[in-house]
């Protein structure tokens, strides 16, 4: 315990600042966003790349951990505790910051760009992986795995390049974020299905309904009550009198939500989110804007640089080829399945466009959905490399098209 | 992994509400301390109280993790970590809020109380130990184990104190602080020389030398290299342009100083306290005021909680009486040890009273100490639960008296 810890602290100073030069070098040299830099530091000093070189007697920077059988995370618990607490602060951080009326006016068109968004790309990637002959037919778990992977949409990513852009709450950022925590519970609800195929050989169609009642209730269910008491919630951090109270006691419920959130089997940042964006109008918001920013600084980039550190790019192989095709499908999947249902909501083209480039990346969401996959024996080796091919080239290139996407709009 | 980040995100939430729900209570209507409400709401939640009833299908919130085979740390790795880091902000801004011109003003005092208040203490320490029948004389490394947890100060609750009411900065406020950090090092030193006597059944001056050579120069070679680096360092970080940079690249200096101190076996937290201590007067100290403070505010109250868990009420046992002499001891040997030669350095009698009082606490350094001492074999149960008594009274009884003495001064 007392060797973790040092080894703990000595990675918490590489990461912090290995995300910060590469952040550096991404925004003032090469001009894309900061984050892509601090992913791009995550894969080089992570444990498939330098950080597993021996340092001297000490072995390796950031060794793989073997014990958990699982090829999705391969830093130690700590540090991933640590990264899931600043993706839980990213959300949290993100709700607080968007208009709730907005994002309650834009609900309709969300919903509708985000089951576009979930149809094309499932259709898409199931329909690939039978003609390339990875899975036998439509029903084989693997197909319709596939397909599941590319209805994932990486919330963190775009909130953390709208956020920095500072477009979170134009109609399309808004739209896009909305849409984006739509498409990831319904990926949780596509995914928890297909699982259940793959260890039952069938899924009935009332356990498929008693998932998604859960799931879907458990979310409205929160974020109504977030709602409903959200003023006596600001009211009352208010009354304390003892220092930083509004942050410590804010975050606690922030964290309290996420737990609840992944105990009812959604995604934790979900739950953060959801608890944010309910505080969103009251007076606690802005109060919390200062001290959250530091909070925010010191954890989120851990959260990226761990994130590019799950990317092992060794493990990519044979499956090129096909890991192009699936990523090419999965870009076109999400431009077009979110792109051109915002077009009948009045959007202009393009802004339809940076929706569509908005819900393009799937970062974290589809790495940790593959592990999952992969632990569970669905897919093999092959089929989890597609999985990070994917990732990798769907996460880094819509910040890069969306940025320029927003830049036109100015000049 | 899964139901761990949900245990830990539930943790997390739990422990900052009870942190401010306890430090209200302390300041707003005992007029205590809020540190010492966090303290008590860590013991009244933790393991060994409320955390270990059942709930529901669940099992205990604050589960005893046996698996460690040491009774110093009942918190799981990812809570325990988060901790750290939480003590590692706590020094690290402690350092720099501090006026390097004075702390090296009052250098020469600071020395000779750090070390009346580890001569002392140790001589009382060891002989009542003796006397109580619970060593075979002086020689033994159990009286020479309880000479040196008397040595110990707390140099976390101490700044916390000083901080909260402003006062680190006063001639006695920067005297305690200095002569804190010299103590923990004299105190490492000495625990490292007892347990090679246990281990090895006597320790030649040789080794304690190069122990003895290897930790003191260590601190005076990172303090030294901080200070003379201090203004290129603050420059550089000044040219990023990324934003949070100057908060994340001096955290990940304090990270990198704490795991250095820690391999070269001294403390984390004295790594910390010392590169603060030389960024303290570079303009980079000021930029980070307000960054720092959330970041400091959500991590350091999870700090204080955890180290209230660690206190197991339930093993105080049938060594109350001499722990209640142990704690006498302890007190009136750091305020006599380190006050009276305060005196000799013209400070006042209520200044040198305020000095040795803020040496009595011990907090989690004997509470570490004694883990070590007590996974290592050398003490029993017996012995551990007077560390812990000790360590409750000091750390509880020292912050009242010295609230009441800074208030003397204003009235």
């Amino acid at each position: 315990m007392h060797d973790e810890i040092i080894r703990l602290m000595f990675q918490l100073a590489i990461i912090l600042a290995a995300a910060k030069i590469g952040g550096e070098i991404a925004e003032r040299f090469l001009k894309i966003p900061s984050v892509l830099g601090e992913l791009a530091a995550g894969i080089l000093i992570g444990p498939f790349a330098l950080g597993s070189i021996d340092i001297w007697n000490y072995g390796p920077m950031f060794p793989i951990d073997h014990s958990l059988g699982s090829h999705s995370i391969p830093v130690s618990q700590s540090m991933w505790s640590i990264a899931q607490v600043g993706s839980v602060i990213l959300l949290f951080g993100a709700g607080l910051e968007t208009d709730l009326r907005q994002f309650l006016r834009y609900a309709k068109p969300a919903l509708v760009v985000a089951i576009g968004g979930v149809i094309l790309p499932f259709a898409l990637g199931s329909s690939i992986t039978v003609l390339f002959g990875f899975a036998d037919g439509f029903s084989d778990p693997k197909a319709l795995f596939m397909g599941t992977i590319l209805t994932a949409t990486s919330i963190g990513i775009s909130v953390r390049i709208l956020g920095d852009m500072r477009v979170l709450d134009t109609p399309e950022g808004i739209t896009t974020l909305a849409a984006a925590v739509v498409d990831d519970i319904l990926g949780i609800l596509i995914l928890t299905v297909v699982i259940g195929i793959h260890l039952t050989g069938g899924f009935s169609a009332s356990t498929v309904g008693i998932v998604a009642l859960k799931t879907v209730g458990f979310w409205l269910v929160l974020t109504g009550l977030g709602l409903f008491l959200s003023k006596h919630i600001s009211k009352f951090f208010d009354r304390f009198r003892v220092s930083g109270a509004a942050l410590a006691l804010s975050l606690a419920l922030a964290f309290l939500a996420a737990a609840l959130a992944e105990s009812f089997g959604l995604a934790m940042i979900i739950g953060a989110f959801s608890i944010g964006l309910a505080l969103s109008g009251t007076p606690l918001a802005h109060r919390l804007d200062d001290p959250l920013r530091g909070v925010y600084n010191a954890l989120v980039p851990v959260f990226f640089v761990v994130m590019g550190m799950m990317v092992d790019v060794t493990e990519l192989g044979d499956v090129w080829v096909f890991g192009l095709v699936v990523s090419a499908l999965a870009a076109v999947g999400k431009i077009a399945g979110s792109g051109l249902p915002s077009l009948m909501f009045r959007f202009s083209r393009a802004e339809s466009w940076r929706i569509g480039v908005g819900m393009m990346p799937r970062g974290e969401v589809a790495l940790i959905m593959g592990g999952v996959a992969f632990g569970q024996g669905l897919i093999g080796q092959d089929l989890f490399s597609v999985c990070i091919i994917m990732t990798i080239i769907t996460t880094l290139l819509a910040p890069l098209i969306l940025v320029r996407s927003f830049k036109k709009k100015s000049t």
